[in-house]
């Protein structure tokens, strides 16, 4: 096999070396600079260089370092600036490029260079973006600031913005944005690749166009590779794949996203009742929903209020008004176990020990239902569980519960008499109440998040600080209750 | 303006009237039958439906219902049947959307198939994938399997399939392909659509192609857009990208992820040291790095050990085994908190009420803590924060933790006077501890998992449960120390 394998491996090298013999020639310099330019891009470093250029007016420079970089690390260099540095930079950047750094801009940048521009700088600016960033931008700024972009749009477009600001937040129509190329039945493969030739540069994707027809009934949609591998004379109705996946208006965004991760989507189309196209969510803004939902589940999942803000960008006072309302409840909530505690002080009086266990019990008891709730929560969000599985996982969570409780009791229990030295009676009732808090708390854990989901909330906020809650009251009275029992106290 | 928008509104309905007059005409009825087709997927009746036809053996009906369908769906509806049916269905399938299918199944099944293949239809099949999805399915086949995989690719491909299982685990190398479109730099627009005509339709995307050299080092990247609108006889090496964003081939999966979603990236190339391109990454594969990723972080904040299985198709046994290790560590060091709770014994039998606010207190600063290192834990997997942010953050949550704490404690202090009706020092002591506790749980909560990242380790398991053991530890000791400092017991 090694002989064939080498063979292969010959034959390999010399197809390559035919494919390749018309290649200019490049010098080992020429290679080492641009792999030193593409590899090399330091955020302080960048800054520092062009703060120097700026105090030295030296824009000739300064001019050709922006356009060699990626709009998105101009928009985070500039972030980096000072404020009053920005504008002056913006205004060195090519028309095409400075829309597209100003699109990755955080919306306090944004707002500061609006209020720099001249009418003409902002529409310059505005033409270039595509719809459903120009509507991002104006949801993120102030009433003035709106009126002064809507007045230089035309009302062609700011008809189109209103259109799409009306859909519900979160919903697929506030995402989409309606610069799509397309199709009619009747074209050829060539006509529709002149169409693509002629009006694509406006529109945010070509790789996936739409056939539609006078009524913009969504009939199919084609690829631009099935375009471009089939026969010039096709006719788009033969080659349009008629299977194709959309999505309604007012379906939400997280749906949105798992549809592009289940399908492996570019771009999904969104229709309305009817069928009829009015706009297509392209990948990029899916893979912003995807993380975006992912931060906001975790954030619920540790009580925190979610926001749409990076880290930084969230003020003090911000992130405390994200953090406290939970944490009230949660302590108000925290007391009902205390006043259970309060309840059978006289029983702890007589047995101290007792005390010894209550935070290993209720940790255990918050961290077991924590691991149930987590899991069905992320489950729900990615459609791999539905309401209608609630017994199965029920029954799967409770044989999980028994394994893990009888694990954790058995340890416990050799603990207890080995190293705590305790009388084997409250070695049990520790190690009883250790099973049921386990049990109960995996099937609360497991339920909670389905039966929210079932009525309309959200199910992340059933996650380990609202089950904690719970379940430390429930292993508390558990607790008392085993030790009334067998101690008889 | 409602007059200018009026006749703008006429002026686009004139303009699409005559751009839509060569159309075909539809009928209604049709229509409806379509958009019958598309919204109703019902997994279950399909399921129901292919069943009710295998039964009878209608098999030219259920070649026609699964050729209508979308590969994805025929494989969640597979996984639905009785195993002993899918290798009849799938045999039903042509051979190309056959190959897609099964790409999509979970692993079981796919095992299943292969063992029920002849070396033909296997052959058929495999020569259908592209090769980072037969990597995919070779990673996840037991050794007999795997055997019968390999004997029955090219020696070429069988190279690059051991090639590629080289590259460690969840690096940009194991998940890319080779599949990608290589353009010259000396050929014209024509001659770059020509070769993608020839090869493209083996390529995984073509919708962003790669400059390279004989020696396959890379300059640059040119979008089958910009190919499309440039002019025929434009060169590549003028019309493509210089300042394409690449990645390693021993990159982190997490850092290409963080990359699609910066940069808005349809592929990405990998490069080895030398700059030469040896795959690409595309967006869907990105796209499933980021969702695992994130359910990966979950898990580990719940204090689950991650895998990456769905919830129905773990094993009862494996979820055990997932949770168990976190649940033994975390119960061991919650009874170091019991311990102090004994040692402090007689301080506790001297003032008994005191035992009662131990689950407040406890709660409230896990709870604390928590919020702080979740969001320091998504802010680092996002790339938000780095180590030498980390006394900003500490600097932020301090002030957080200072907020929040008072907000709590003056609640606290009201409730613990008017209803809990406690003596004004005893309230003291509670809300003291309150205040400290809080303080500690958000600082120790910030910088465990910006230190966990420092030192290698995943700061995803800094989260709530193992913060929450801290926490409960030291809120005790404060609580005891301010005890017997105010009450003198």
């Amino acid at each position: 096999m090694s002989e064939k394998d080498k063979n292969i491996d010959r034959e390999i090298d010399e197809r390559k070396n035919e494919d390749y013999i018309k290649d200019t020639h490049v010098e080992e310099s020429d290679e080492k600079e641009i792999v030193d330019q593409i590899r090399g891009f330091d955020e302080k470093e960048v800054v520092e260089q062009i703060e120097n250029l700026l105090d030295q007016k030296n824009y000739a420079e300064l001019k050709e370092i922006l356009t060699a970089m990626n709009p998105v690390d101009i928009s985070t260099v500039f972030e980096e600036m000072n404020d009053n540095k920005i504008p002056l930079l913006f205004r060195l950047l090519p028309k095409e490029e400075a829309a597209e750094v100003f699109v990755e801009m955080e919306a306090d940048a944004q707002e500061l260079l609006i209020r720099g521009f001249s009418d003409n700088e902002l529409k310059e600016v505005l033409d270039e973006l595509y719809l459903d960033d120009a509507v991002d931008i104006v949801e993120e700024m102030p009433a003035n600031v709106v009126k002064r972009i809507l007045l230089n749009t035309d009302s062609d477009t700011r008809r189109m913005i209103n259109e799409i600001l009306k859909y519900p937040d979160d919903s697929a129509g506030s995402i989409m944005t309606i610069e799509y190329v397309s199709l009619r039945l009747n074209m050829t493969v060539s006509e529709a690749i002149k169409r693509i030739r002629r009006t694509g540069i406006d529109k945010e994707t070509i790789y996936t166009c739409y056939v539609t027809d006078s009524s913009r009934f969504l009939h199919g949609a084609v690829s631009i590779k099935t375009l471009l591998l089939a026969d010039e004379d096709d006719l788009i109705k033969d080659i349009m794949d008629t299977n194709y996946v959309s999505v309604h208006t007012h379906e939400d965004q997280e749906d949105v996203a798992n549809k592009f991760n289940k399908y492996d989507l570019l771009a999904i189309p969104v229709v309305d009742d009817e069928n009829r196209l009015v706009g297509i969510v392209t990948f990029d803004d899916a893979i912003d929903v995807m993380q975006d939902e992912a931060t906001e589940d975790i954030k619920k999942m540790a009580a925190i209020i979610p926001s749409d803000k990076s880290y930084f960008r969230t003020t003090t006072f911000e992130t405390f008004k994200a953090r406290i309302p939970w944490l009230l409840l949660l302590m108000v909530s925290a007391t009902f176990t205390g006043s259970i505690i309060t309840s059978f002080e006289s029983a702890l009086a007589t047995c101290t020990i007792l005390t010894a266990y209550i935070p290993m019990l209720m940790d255990t008891g918050g961290n077991s239902g924590g691991q149930a709730s987590v899991t069905v929560i992320r489950a729900l969000s990615l459609d791999e569980i539905e309401f209608g599985d609630i017994f199965k996982v029920i029954w799967k969570e409770a044989r999980v519960a028994l394994m893990c409780g009888a694990t954790l009791a058995v340890c416990n229990f050799v603990k207890l008499l080995v190293l705590d030295r305790l009388q084997v009676t409250v070695a049990l009732v520790v190690c009883i109440t250790l099973v049921i808090t386990v049990f109960i708390a995996k099937i609360i854990g497991c339920t909670l998040p389905i039966l929210a989901k079932k009525i309309g909330f959200d199910p992340a906020v059933m996650a380990s600080p609202f089950i904690t809650t719970i379940v430390d009251a429930v292993s508390l009275l558990v607790y008392f209750r085993i030790a009334t029992m067998i101690l008889h106290i």
